[in-house]
């Protein structure tokens, strides 16, 4: 049977900052790379493990990727880095303080930008520098696949391919396998896996730092998911970051 | 003009305890740390870039490039980690305390261990849990090619086929490379690229975390060989880690 880790990295500088982040590269805090550590804890107490790994383009997932694998003595398992696995691209939004937002266009307005399934954020132009199509990072990506402003729903359309391309053969070939990536990419992976529709994801929030494992039949369908260590606490981490979400909603 | 970075990982645990390595997976020291973060420095003061990384299956290797690309926040470039790669096998050697076997052995025989072209160390028997078959990370490689004991000469005939089918394709599609690896792993590329006969390269000695740049032409002739940074430096530290050796032999 095959496993499949899912990893939300953790805090980043601009979590702190409390500015809409998405395509934007800042790295780590202190405490996300705790985080990291503390996942590799768990994944370890548990007897896991895992021979292949796939991460995005952004810092943020990357080191919590080597973080893991560093403190499970495994840096030397194979990564994947894919822009598919990205998080999702906050267009115009990336960069602005969520509350100075939320002052300007109104606390509804963010709610939907941040929460609905397919109202895509005001997009960048091309000729913006902080569109993708000027970072060096994507210079292999077709510019006319490059987002410049995501919903969720054009996020879990990008998202797909890479599962069946890159992530579901390394499982169908038998291998365990760990995604360290994003809220919203993993939210469009678990979407999938979990056969959820556009109201159930807009309440599915991921815990970061804490490992949602999957054991998958030869279809890669779901047999039981749960995420590692203690279920109560990974049960109030959830209830917590909902309610994270219903705050910032007032 | 294809530009191909090489560079030497620095101190380990095992230099630190003056023991014979190879394929043990000891980690970077922090002064190791500290050179690779010093050659990423050198990197970035001439203004070069890579965009592919090749390293070793040993975490002293893959360290040393997460650290310089982390440094230069080039994480995002991809990665591809090989056995051929790797250090030398020493065989039976691999754990001992160089003293105690010269001790043991005599001076001159673990000089000719060391520095000859084709002697082989003893080697190690496939049933000792130190051979490689029986680490996981070389569960995908056939048996029959993992060393147990390598000359010089056994190591440039398993690093060359990786040059031709993993490194070379990369620069002939124009991709600026940085290849981490190991002194005696980096010795047969050297070899290879220098066209160097076994005495020149018996005399050949690279200094740690000092990154060597070659510039190649379409067919991959070297144009250009240098250390980066002071050149007066690079002689200086080649020369002593030439005297490191000539003292281990007196």
């Amino acid at each position: 049977m095959a496993r499949l880790i899912l990893l939300r990295h953790g805090q980043s500088a601009w979590n702190l900052e409390n500015r809409f982040t998405g395509w934007t590269d800042v790295d780590l805090s202190p405490a996300g790379e705790a985080e990291a550590l503390a996942a590799a804890r768990l994944i370890r107490d548990e007897g896991l493990d895992f021979s292949v790994c796939h991460t995005s383009m952004l810092t943020r997932a990357i080191r919590t990727l080597h973080l893991v694998q560093q403190e499970l003595d495994r840096l030397w398992t194979p990564v994947r880095k894919h822009w598919r696995l990205n998080e999702r691209h906050y267009g115009a939004l990336q960069g602005l303080d969520k509350r100075e937002t939320a002052a300007r266009h109104g606390e509804d307005q963010v709610f939907v930008w941040r929460r609905s399934y397919d109202v895509p954020p005001p997009v960048i132009a091309p000729d913006d520098p902080k569109h993708p199509v000027h970072d060096p990072r994507y210079a292999d990506v077709p510019p006319d696949v490059l987002p410049c402003g995501e919903s969720l729903e054009a996020t879990v359309a990008r998202v797909l391919p890479y599962w069946y391309d890159a992530i579901a053969p390394d499982l169908m070939a038998g291998r365990d396998v760990l995604v360290a990536a994003h809220g919203n990419s993993l939210r469009a992976l678990v979407m999938h896996l979990d056969g959820l529709d556009r109201e159930d994801v807009s309440r599915l929030d991921i815990p970061t730092g804490l490992p949602r494992l999957y054991e998958l039949d030869a279809a890669l369908r779901p047999v039981s998911y749960r995420y590692l260590g203690d279920p109560a606490e990974a049960e109030e981490r959830a209830r917590a970051v909902a309610a994270q979400g219903r705050l910032e909603k007032n």
